[in-house]
């Protein structure tokens, strides 16, 4: 596939992967369900959408995941890809979109009887929005889009840059007394304990750390790691054991919560239960000999290409007072922040492009697209929660996670997400059977 | 503007140019036509589209036209821009298009009053098809377009490639007897006479060249040349007097017809009609005092651009057999366009990627786009002719050549046009009308 779909100059290809299954696949009134990959290893998302492989016989539908450039063993320029920003000049969303495009023709072009069929695309977080962005930039191409977890308006001004972790903190508050108030004591717990002589050492044994905290600088290191942790353990907040980000147990959150039942602990006490907390997100399996703050997920995630990616096209703005949220206050330093991307990267964000590009809240003339978000995910606040039209359908999962409808169907889920994968089948069903309408029409 | 809208590692900007007009522009419910400009300079455009300025009061509407990149003014890299294909590497479609959302969304922030109306894109032919591939992908920042003479399915192969040239030859036929058979005719009369001792001076004499032929490579060029001014002749066949490609008199190729009107005359005679013929497109002001072939039309287009538009994405195949038309044979050999372009401009077209990224004839699902096409222009055999849906509407005008309906009402214009015309109008206010029942329902 072409490494530049948008200009000329650069004539060189690469080779992009996919995966293919057509076990279910009936070339008699089936479907195609191509899921857009995103910023990582395909098979690790083929893996984790386990929806697809579920309605697949319903269907009659071959599965096709396609693999996001730059991510997973598709680069553009093997090793070099991530060298420098010339190299990673192509990794954007247009190309990716593009990619998607270009593969779906061939597909169709070289698979007999997949010729005549719909195409649904289908993606979780930031696939749910290529998704999303799919059919509407490419209608004739998929009838429709199912948009899971796709926080579309986590954009610019689009939504208040405070919800994300607002919902992070409600999901904490709600699964166990003291839990987020506990969480927000913390901060200043760990700041007056780096301060006394032997705090970093204290603290870097309290929590097992791997490498010692040595200077200051180290506990604000320390700190966004244990934020983030929270952060990550809010969106796979799943109600059965599972293995997405890292090993976990059932309603994690509620596990971590447990650590945190008792008000006004000594700071000591506070920081052991953190260590405790913090070992059930990255310590569930019980083989870890101590915790790394240089990392936060599976390794399946591709680290660089979506940090790139952050600061150019995905500027999407978070930030926290401590008052309403359980973080410390940070606010949203565009300035700094694109300052930090050109130091990285060498190139600076241009966080207007991508509402301008796809249409910001201003999407209502665009048809069949399904977003559904869970209520725990904290990526729901920057999804689409209510119906746009009759046919840009939001669906919300009570007490859903981060695309937890997109999983394998499990017998501890709640009656919420099979209602919704029901719905999800229903409507993309409905597209099917208005594709194959028109077909015989014109024929 | 950016330079390179998706890519981060070049950027730099560059001025681009653009007419704004707001003499009849009403805040209170008025609109704003927007003129997607095409390959040339905009000022041209904007003095050949008086459409616009003829309804600019009736719909309340500010006059905006943009200039294409590449073209009149703007060029990202001033005097160096058509240096090479790296400086030529941003000249696309896709860009274009963001330069004119970029655009909307500028003007929407700093004119006040201007924020909450809509826009409508408007253009012609190439023109015509940036108006409604802008309205197919951003729909959230047009509520519509008026695409005329857009031969959006001249790629590939959505349309056949004869289809050209044959309504240019249904154009002579149709305006004088004898006159396509005559000028079928006459490729093999210059043949024979090239052929002849003689024969280039007395040719050169003959048709009064500028630069006398001296090789027999010439005689293609020559040949070449006149089969161009009888493609452009067809397109500007306008009812009235007019200066459009050149200064021309009304029903031009009426006019030309008449030196047609006798069958079977001698090789000879048939070349000094032919020289006639040419006279009146060339030298309709009696200014000239030779023809030089190694132009066809007005400065204003700008040619080296729109020479590597055709060789990258905008390949747009034509072919003649030389029965039903009357030009010689010319089959479609993608092969030898593609070396000829590698040579040219070193870069190879891509044919398949502009119905691949705008849908080719699959494009049911957008709304609101007006097709206009004048029956006697060449470019409608690329056209939408039929309506697609009740919003994707058609417009054949059987007497009007190019874009006939974008021109300033004119005493002698056929009263299908001033029927258009009018159509076009009232499904422009009607998008309006929606637009502001939207924009009163979510206030």
């Amino acid at each position: 596939i072409k490494v530049d779909h948008f200009g000329f100059n650069i004539d060189r290809t690469f080779k992009q992967r996919y995966l293919i299954a057509d076990n279910y696949w009936k070339e008699d009134g089936g479907s195609v369900l191509f899921y857009t990959g995103n910023e990582g290893d395909i098979i690790w998302f083929c893996n984790n959408t386990g929806f697809m492989w579920d309605i697949a016989e319903e269907m009659k539908a071959m599965l096709v995941f396609a693999e996001h450039r730059y991510y997973g063993e598709s680069l553009p320029f093997g090793a070099d890809s991530f060298s420098d920003s010339r190299h990673l000049n192509f990794l954007t969303t247009e190309q990716a979109l593009a990619d998607f495009a270009k593969l779906i023709k061939y597909l169709k072009r070289t698979i007999p009887g997949a010729r005549n069929q719909p195409v649904i695309a289908l993606g979780g977080s930031y696939g749910g929005m290529l998704a999303a962005w799919f059919r509407m930039k490419y209608p004739h191409l998929v009838v429709g889009a199912l948009a899971s977890s796709a926080p579309i308006w986590q954009f610019n001004d689009l939504v208040p840059c405070d919800v994300f972790m607002k919902i992070v903190t409600t999901d904490f508050s709600q699964s166990g007394p003291n839990c987020s108030e506990s969480i927000r004591r913390s901060w200043d717990a760990i700041n007056r304990l780096a301060k006394k002589g032997p705090g970093l050492r204290w603290l870097s044994e309290a929590l097992h750390l791997c490498t010692p905290l040595t200077k200051l600088q180290d506990v604000q290191h320390l700190k966004d790691w244990i934020a983030e942790t929270w952060v990550n353990l809010a969106m796979v907040d799943y109600p059965y054991e599972s293995n997405f980000l890292q090993p976990l147990p059932a309603w994690p959150v509620k596990v971590v919560c447990q650590y945190f039942k008792y008000s006004n602990v000594p700071d000591t006490l506070l920081l052991r239960n953190i260590f405790q907390a913090l070992n059930v997100y990255y310590n569930y399996s019980g083989q870890a000999k101590c915790l790394n703050v240089s990392e936060t997920a599976t390794s399946s995630l591709g680290v660089q290409g979506w940090s790139y990616q952050a600061c150019t096209e995905m500027v999407m703005p978070t930030c926290s007072d401590g008052v309403d949220d359980m973080f410390e206050p940070h606010s949203w330093n565009m300035k700094e922040y694109s300052d930090d991307c050109f130091k990285q990267w060498g190139v600076r964000p241009r966080p207007s492009w991508i509402p301008t590009m796809y249409g910001g809240k201003n999407i209502s003339s665009h048809t069949n697209i399904i977003f559904s978000n869970g209520e725990l995910d904290p990526w729901s606040g920057g999804g689409v929660t209510k119906d746009i039209t009759d046919t840009l359908l939001a669906i919300v999962i009570p007490n859903g996670a981060h695309h937890l409808d997109l999983r394998a169907s499990n017998a501890l889920d709640p009656v919420s997400v099979q209602l919704t994968r029901s719905l999800e089948v229903k409507y993309m069903k409905q597209w099917v059977t208005d594709f194959y309408v028109r077909l015989r029409k014109m024929n």
